[in-house]
């Protein structure tokens, strides 16, 4: 599949009613339990997704799509969220998250962004050149990994549970 | 965490919402598309999902609650779904997943499992003895399992698309 922009824009859309419809309502257990030390909880991880639409992407593809000389991106606070989440409740991070969502969409569409675009470059810190095809390329799986991440932390709670069935459970590897 | 009935339901009574949020009115590229040979594309899953929803879980429960001697399980058909969804679109796929699982909560409910009933024994074909409380610890974890999977399928299909950032997107590698 090669990149498409309505395409990313389908799944960009979806993704603050998949972690609703997942998160919304759960018990603490399997909110803020992670999956050891260093290792993340859901809680965490959507803090961790409202600050890539408060700093990231459409910051990133603005930078990429401006007349400024130097295209070189700020790095992203991975930790952010640990600051950021205090005293706000999961509901209330889903709310942020799908409010700066929805935001961060319009915004994209005021870029009326073309195919000519799509390879228009910016300096990513580490990574060195890339271009906008890319960074809404990443936005995208980025939205899919961490729901995959949220599903995997939260079956790992039942890690022993499952009893025999461990065997067949390859999410309980990975 | 160990092992409560009604928090395991919370997740299995939010799956189908999940589902549909994640999965309705996408392009088929995002449907369709697998992982590459003999793998499963969002598609195939639901019509997995469907046919645990007929023939597995509550299946499964009653037979370990069930006054029968002989507690062995029939094997699960993990290919039913490539002659049992043919013809239909996924939409009515995830509409009988919905309504099935719905059924089946409350045929659970109907159980009136107790706590007593948790360590009641079932003979697996292949694991040998399991008990009540694993089969429902499994069916939780199964749904998450095929969540991260179904949101793993998708992201694979930009493995390429993303450029340099393929370094930072774990899911990519899973």
């Amino acid at each position: 599949m090669t990149f498409n922009l309505s395409k990313s824009i389908e799944i960009l859309s979806k993704t603050p009613e998949t972690l609703n419809s997942l998160l919304n309502g759960l018990s603490d257990e399997w909110l803020y339990n992670n999956e050891g030390k260093n290792t993340w909880s859901p809680y965490d991880i959507i803090g961790h997704l409202v600050h890539g639409e408060k700093t990231d992407w459409i910051v990133r593809a603005k930078i990429i799509l401006s007349s400024e000389r130097n295209k070189t991106f700020e790095p992203f606070d991975r930790f952010a969220q640990e600051n950021d989440s205090k005293g706000k409740s999961i509901h209330e991070l889903l709310e942020e998250f799908s409010k700066l969502r929805s935001q961060n969409l319009q915004e994209l569409k005021m870029l009326q962004i073309s195919e000519s675009d799509f390879t228009k470059k910016g300096m990513h810190p580490k990574l060195g050149e890339v271009n906008l095809q890319q960074l809404l390329a990443t936005w995208t799986v980025h939205d899919l990994g961490h729901i995959a991440q949220i599903a995997r932390v939260m079956s790992k709670q039942y890690a022993t549970e499952v009893g025999p069935w461990n065997a067949y459970l390859g999410i309980l590897k990975k």
